[in-house]
């Protein structure tokens, strides 16, 4: 009865999306060597760091360092955020492959969380998509409270997609749908899909789901049996969204792949390999990470 | 696309399953409390308790005196867990009004927890079942490690329906299929119930299903898209097997209601209240509950 693909890319989001909810600074060189770790698991897609100013989010204010010092593999896009033409500048002066580009669905969310209205924000990411398209780099926008706002509660659908087709308009290579703050349940998820899929097309449609209410796989199943190919995930469920109230709990990359792979779903990922990245960084934050695999494992 | 029905069940199965995983000792009068709390709530079905011998699960000791001192309300069925002839006699002294019998799919855990072959088990819950039945109560079977035993790994399908039907020749009213050790993914729970309906009404079938691995609300999905209409839940996630290594974590019942109302599936029951009863047991047994919604709670 269940019809799902056969295989699906992860994309690793930890480095960025973990790391910058996080108190803890973690040492550069840790970070250095923890994306080393989670580039020998498999993955194609790893976010590195975030470009945006360090006022900002002083955690990830060594974005420089660590694009310079990681071990690049062939084969796997390392990206980073990038904010604005500033810091598209830093970005391209450390020659990540990818920039990725971010907004809300929702007007409070967004200028809560970058100063502006969704319309004063557009042009300001068409220039990083423009000077990151003739720097030959791809771009990834990313559209956060997709699924609810912790401020304006449900976001109507033809805002979503007013704000996907702008996005793609300006040339961006994938959209990732953010449930920014863990609302999304399975039957708004098929029914925000269905909606996606009239106007685009899958191969470039990514899902961001967090698990604050523990409602993130049945989520990516609903998204798996609508032809969802791409999912992003924080390892160990690292991090959050400190701009949302009472939000937490990106999926976890660990149980994400967990999941696809007990469904026979490939992934190319090796599952220990991530646990032993998820192991270091644990360490190196000095708090369990909420993963259920981490979960496990701490118990064992 | 999603196709699920519009109302479910769900069973209240924490003061037994729940409380007999706790280390902690909760007083009886807190435990009536708590199930009257739970009653208030709109459950049509609460599991108060375990007539299995005390030396075996001591915190469960009190079961005559909790059935005694409940309130009653019309339109709930109160059961109770019923090991054996001499329980049996002990539940229908204290007029609970439905018997629940327990056994496992694969034999080693069969062995480990109720010290019996699978062979050996059925006269005595045979006679459980007679008994229960001439003493006009309903009988509700348990058929454990359904999606993986923790010594011999995964029960081949056709031992599971063997047992299925070994239980339903008996006369047992329904059938709760458990995931003790919580490691179904959707794909397997698909292909099990593929095979279970082809058997078995699925009005006489209900999921127990354990959140160990975060699958558990996936793993409800595909269930309701086949059709299932009755889930068991415990409170808060209360609980989890002791025999099982590595295993806790019961599916939440507050999780799950709240993922079924967003979904605009009917219960009858109250998230809030339900959420009452939740943060009362949390204080008795003196540690957090482990359940998003109580997680959330907790934080706030």
């Amino acid at each position: 009865m269940l019809h799902v693909p056969e295989n699906v890319i992860v994309k690793e989001v930890g480095p960025r999306d973990g790391l910058q909810n996080e108190p803890a600074n973690v040492d550069t060189a840790d970070k250095v060597a923890w994306i080393d770790k989670l580039s020998e698991a498999g993955f194609s897609y790893i976010e590195i760091s975030s470009f945006v100013h360090p006022k900002w989010i002083p955690q990830l204010s060594d974005a420089k360092e660590v694009a310079a010092a990681i071990k690049r593999h062939p084969g796997i896009t390392y990206a980073a955020l990038v904010p604005n033409r500033k810091g598209l500048e830093r970005a391209i002066e450390t020659d990540i492959d990818e920039a990725s580009i971010f907004m809300s669905s929702s007007e409070t969310h967004n200028k809560k969380n970058i100063n502006k209205s969704l319309e004063e924000t557009y042009p300001v990411l068409k220039e990083v998509v423009e000077g990151a398209k003739s720097a030959g780099k791809s771009v990834r926008g990313y559209v956060s409270t997709v699924f609810g706002c912790p401020y304006e509660g449900e976001v109507p659908i033809d805002q979503i997609l007013r704000v996907c087709d702008r996005l793609f308009e300006m040339g961006i290579d994938e959209l990732s749908l953010g449930d920014t703050i863990g609302v999304a349940d399975p039957k708004q998820v098929d029914e925000t899909l269905t909606e996606i899929k009239k106007r685009f097309s899958f191969d470039r449609i990514a899902m961001h789901f967090h698990n604050t209410r523990g409602m993130a796989l049945a989520n990516v199943l609903v998204s798996l049996e609508h032809g969802v190919t791409t999912f992003d995930g924080s390892v160990g469920g690292l991090g959050g969204c400190p701009y949302a109230k009472g939000a937490s709990g990106n999926l976890a990359t660990d149980d994400l792949i967990h999941m696809l792979h007990q469904m026979g779903i490939g992934t190319g990922i090796q599952l220990e390999k991530l646990t032993e990245a998820a192991r270091f960084i644990q360490e190196k934050i000095n708090k369990p990470l909420p993963s259920h695999q981490m979960q496990m494992l701490n118990r064992s």
